[in-house]
């Protein structure tokens, strides 16, 4: 007997078996066919990359990186996320040939977890980047075209938030004045504390009608008509620009047909430090945390020796058959069972069969376990056994 | 200014970037298609995994694997390989439910490498395993299968050589007398080093027709006609089931239509250990290491608690990509470039075009570098540029 521990896997690890791999599969398929459709290139990377390069760069925390000591004793990890070696690629090769650059990935990423709790270790992304575009045009592309791909993929019910960074943090900054205050006031965002960030407020040295600005901030989430109440909060109008490419880029999510599916949100933060300026999540009906994120991140290329802009969302593909419900439990699989003298007549049938797309396994009789068991997993069994010429299919 | 550093990969890694990507897709395409319509499930098991659990198992060598410490002490490694991975899974899953049970995936695997010098410290491998069935009609079927991806990827020059492990295993321990010194000579068979092999045997303390008897095991190659000359080496014909089972497997092989593609080598053995009993390996034109390898492995199910016969067969992409040749230079993709005045003009054409299959890009002028060099990268672009009701298409 083999131990229990012969089947254990690292914390946060997990097995897809069939179904799960064929919905993962089908997901796959209609997204990249979207990003394909919409112009994208899909690159890999490899799965190690050097630490000072990639780890540095990719702004997950650090003990949450998977590193080991390669065999010439240099510090890799495996890749945290996928924007980084991205980034890297870009800038040292195909930034030189053309500039944007779209780019498409689907790639495992891994988190170490410090605990038990259900949260995974490694998991799927699939997600675009355009790299070299500064323009609105640029975000309101890559927010259609995440609809887009949803869609494609059969989701009807998301929803994606849009903030900016840019906006929140000049606003903080005029109302608090120091970096190191803005950045411990938006942790309670990045959290969704909002309980916290009050309390925050009410605790700093600040005149009330401050405090209330910065409460205000709360407010700033629905349709396009909160601009109008977000620049009111505004101090000698620093931050107005910020707006405005907000207004901007609404009103080309409406060209695109894209208005149901987006809403604002000013209070949008995320603990993903490169980020700069428009920022998104995607909410999906039935799943807690959100199935894809993205935004503008200007200045994650300087870190590779290119200052350009770049824009690009991810999303996750466990979250998202998540929230597709239940699998259903059975595989169109049909079977052909044969004893030796008939297989010619088994391999007949079965060629036709996926000559016409059809997905048939071909079973001698001799190899089977116990027959019962075997034939319940395959939607519908032949049989060509014993003498030649008689078909038994009960 | 960046350092050069910022753009390495750890050794052995690498990227692929978009054409490549795409000849990798439209393989895995093809051969998953296949193997998905003789009745193979895929299944995807994690990148990390228990030393104890499948870094012992896989029968890779210790340096060869990437090794790291989990947040929780324990040692766990990259998957060096599938097979080990997937007898777990099916061990602990499957197998209750099913046998035999057809399995097939498409990962990556990891093997570290000492030095420069080309290799691929991770590459990716679509393969199929059968567990549970002890018949020949498995392992022609496998093989059959084999061929059949191959052509339907695209390939008409290729040989599979196949072997038996269980039958040169014999023969040398009749010759030999003892484990050690059969696994000393099968070294030199598994470097396909001849020469040291006939220096070795010529050193051994052995009678001339022994020491001849295993030098006639060199001209083991050929058509099914080699068997009876296999025969004829052996002694109070201990063996003589295994060649039988190659005698059954040619003849299996032969009503799959197979027999152009195959041809018998039982000097063939190689490294992985948990290998028993009918092996071969795939070449293609073009390319000096196997391009694909498998074989019967009945006892490696046995670690997992299931004494349960399997076989099974890898493919490595890289080297099916590497016999396909030159890559062609330029992606089928076309782009429209808009001034936002006309981004209606521009996205109704777009639309068009990605309904009716054509991959399009959308590009707002202001966001491009380099007019000419951006162009360059596409099959076709069209202007919407200027005041509407002008299209200009140079």
């Amino acid at each position: 007997m083999p131990m229990p521990f012969m089947f254990e896997k690292p914390l946060g690890m997990r097995d897809s078996l069939p179904l799960l791999y064929e919905r993962k599969k089908n997901l796959r398929l209609a997204v990249s066919g979207e990003f394909e459709a919409w112009g994208y290139q899909f690159i890999e990377t490899p799965a190690l990359e050097y630490y000072e390069t990639i780890g540095e760069a990719s702004s997950i925390q650090n003990q949450q990186m998977f590193k080991l000591l390669d065999q010439q004793g240099d510090t890799v990890v495996l890749r945290p996320d996928m924007t980084a070696p991205i980034a890297r690629v870009a800038a040292s090769k195909l930034l030189k040939q053309q500039v944007p650059v779209r780019l498409a990935y689907s790639a495992n990423v891994y988190r170490a977890q410090q605990k038990e709790g259900g949260r995974a270790a490694e998991f799927e992304q699939i997600g675009i980047e355009t790299i070299g575009d500064g323009t609105i045009s640029a975000d309101s592309e890559i927010i259609s075209l995440l609809i887009s791909s949803l869609k494609k993929a059969g989701f009807t019910k998301f929803q994606i938030s849009i903030g900016h960074i840019g906006f929140i943090q000049q606003l903080m900054l005029d109302i608090l004045g120091r970096e190191d205050r803005v950045s411990q006031l938006s942790n309670y965002l990045i959290e969704r504390n909002y309980v916290g960030y009050r309390d925050h407020i009410n605790s700093l040295a600040l005149a009330n009608i401050d405090k209330q600005r910065l409460i205000d901030i709360l407010d700033l989430k629905g349709t396009e008509n909160i601009l109008e109440k977000a620049g009111a909060l505004l101090e000698h109008n620093r931050g107005a620009e910020k707006l405005n490419e907000l207004a901007q880029l609404m009103q080309q999510l409406k060209e695109y047909g894209a208005e149901q599916y987006v809403s604002l949100d000013l209070t949008l933060m995320n603990t993903i430090s490169y980020y700069s300026g428009i920022v998104f999540e995607v909410y999906a009906e039935g799943v807690n945390f959100p199935v894809g994120n993205g935004g503008r991140y200007n200045s994650l290329l300087k870190k590779f020796g290119r200052d350009t802009p770049a824009t690009g969302f991810a999303l996750r593909v466990d979250r998202l058959i998540e929230a597709m419900g239940t699998l259903k439990d059975q595989a169109e699989i049909e079977c052909v069972i044969f004893t030796p003298e008939r297989k010619q007549d088994a391999l007949k049938l079965v060629n036709e069969r996926r000559a016409g797309g059809s997905r048939i396994a071909m079973q001698d009789l001799n190899g089977i376990g116990d027959l019962d068991s075997f034939t319940k997993n395959y939607s519908e069994v032949h049989y060509f056994i014993g003498a030649p010429g008689k078909d038994e299919t009960p």
